[in-house]
């Protein structure tokens, strides 16, 4: 099931890991360009988990999801000679949309590669903000190749969707808002799929409040991060197993060490489990997030880790939900 | 289709009609039991109404709905003597759960008339806050002698839907934080039931805005207020058919009279437009709205009034949905 990682093309900058002060910075470079999203309470669902939970609601950030910070943060830090040229990833899910969005903002080309077989809607969202899809054959070589001939033919800037420490830095932002929102956390749950989330989380965090925990996420059927800390390299599974879309890719070398250092462990979840989380956040909270969203609070309703008690935050992660298919619906 | 209004039981202290001082001394009243529910922008419905939004969240509501609004001022108006005999209404709709909560939070009985064919899901909700149900056969009949027998042998008082004062200065607190939080507004639209929310907001907006229009809103399938306006009286819609199951009632004697004085129209809308709002709210801003807050998403969504390039409030009146039964989902 689970196999060494293949050598992993590390695109961006060669800068030196970020810090704090690096996610402050991206904080205000990004600023005028996304929301400062709400921190919503739930005392339901309080009672239910026997904790207090401070949910940070991502789903309500710009093209609906924290990506845009990070696709914001590279963008925004580009020389003027690098935008002249535009920016390129591989991705089909909300970086896409996001890295589209914040290009067009930027006035910049973006050439995103998408496999043929991406979801309408996910292809409706990049070319609403006018990014320039190439489709290529649904396989990780089709893609890497095709990515590599568009940027050998236009000289694009790739912005990998997390092993690129300027995504990190922007998707940290997202923990510096939440600890100025809800102060005093004990912990702070975030899922984890490459880790740019939760490694820009765990710098903002530790930077901030060292005492305060930060734990990642994951379905078991995409348990790789799990393994990873746990055999202390980078594992991959193969054809991971989740409703949950947007958690199946891998640590990247640059993501792997900062979870490493600041993180205190990876939760596990079951997909019952993420499928009642998601309803149940819908129907108190009457508020749309998509199934990665639900992983830490399926974390919370299968109580794996003793939160009894504690200040928690949960980053919501985004709200792009195919609302014809509902898991819970058959 | 449509009849005369029957007569009407009018329940509650037979106060002068309220003012806009009397909503502000309600919203005081209530201040500490209920939420201040945020005022929601979104670029993309703004964009495809050709108009500037300001919705008015109270999906985000105590109990998901503007109901405790009403619920809470008629519970804390009452005397000590008052609330040794509790509180009675009939309902079997977001009504029922707001007052046996306010009940419950002011620690008086709530008792409850409701069809024994009510969905399982509202019975819950009335005895998740301690209210009592007695059940009777489901025709306006039963249901106001099943209502009238509590009431002889316990005294309560009844607290109506709509038509009562204190319920109707509840339910217009939610126009006056709606104006504090989005200043001068050209247009407010509410849906309209049995005309409680729209006269409550009616007062409000004329007492502090005097030039921002109020409109209705209603399902084409239950058309009765736009008919009453129409008539000059009130007009009952026999069979209501609409998804809206909140907009089923006809108007009431105290709150045709602030309607009719203040309410520059009601706009109909399909079946269809209510559907496609609902679906587009959740969508764009990612929350959950229920039906009936959907209707005036709808009349903005037909255009069926000129309101291009205005400021438009939209009070958003609650999110309680079955998740499990989603109208576009066939």
């Amino acid at each position: 099931m689970c196999r060494k990682a293949p050598f992993l093309l590390r695109f961006g900058n060669m800068m030196s890991c970020p810090t704090v002060q690096d996610i402050r910075a991206a904080a205000e470079r990004i600023r005028p360009y996304i929301h400062r999203t709400p921190v919503m309470t739930s005392e339901s669902i309080n009672r239910d988990v026997e904790a207090e939970v401070f949910f940070k609601c991502e789903n309500f950030q710009k093209v609906g999801a924290f990506k845009i910070r990070g696709a914001s943060n590279a963008i925004f830090s580009l020389s003027p000679e690098e935008c002249q040229k535009g920016v390129a990833t591989h991705s089909s899910g909300n970086h896409a949309a996001a890295l589209a969005y914040a290009a067009c903002v930027r006035g910049i080309p973006a050439l995103i590669v998408m496999p043929h077989n991406a979801p309408s809607v996910k292809r409706a969202a990049v070319e609403r903000y006018g990014g320039k899809i190439t489709f290529c054959e649904p396989t990780a070589k089709a893609r890497q190749e095709t990515l590599e001939n568009i940027v050998r033919q236009t000289g694009a800037t790739v912005v990998h969707p997390y092993n690129d420490y300027r995504v990190i830095e922007g998707q940290g932002t997202a923990a510096l808002e939440l600890l100025d929102q809800a102060p005093d956390l004990d912990v702070v749950l975030a899922p984890v799929s490459g880790g740019g989330l939760l490694s820009g989380t765990a710098i903002a965090v530790k930077g901030i409040s060292p005492n305060t925990l930060v734990m990642g996420t994951e379905p078991e059927g995409a348990d790789d991060a799990f393994r990873s800390l746990k055999e202390g390299r980078i594992v991959v599974c193969e054809n991971p197993k989740t409703i949950a879309d947007g958690l199946r890719m891998f640590l990247g070398d640059l993501t792997f060490p900062i979870i490493r250092k600041h993180v205190s462990g990876i939760i596990t979840v079951s997909e019952e489990a993420i499928v009642r989380g998601m309803k149940l956040v819908w129907e108190r909270m009457k508020i749309v997030i998509e199934p990665s969203s639900a992983v830490p609070v399926a974390a919370l309703l299968e109580k794996k880790a003793d939160l009894r008690g504690r200040r928690i935050g949960v980053i919501l992660t985004g709200g792009n939900v195919d609302l014809d298919n509902l898991p819970w619906i058959k």
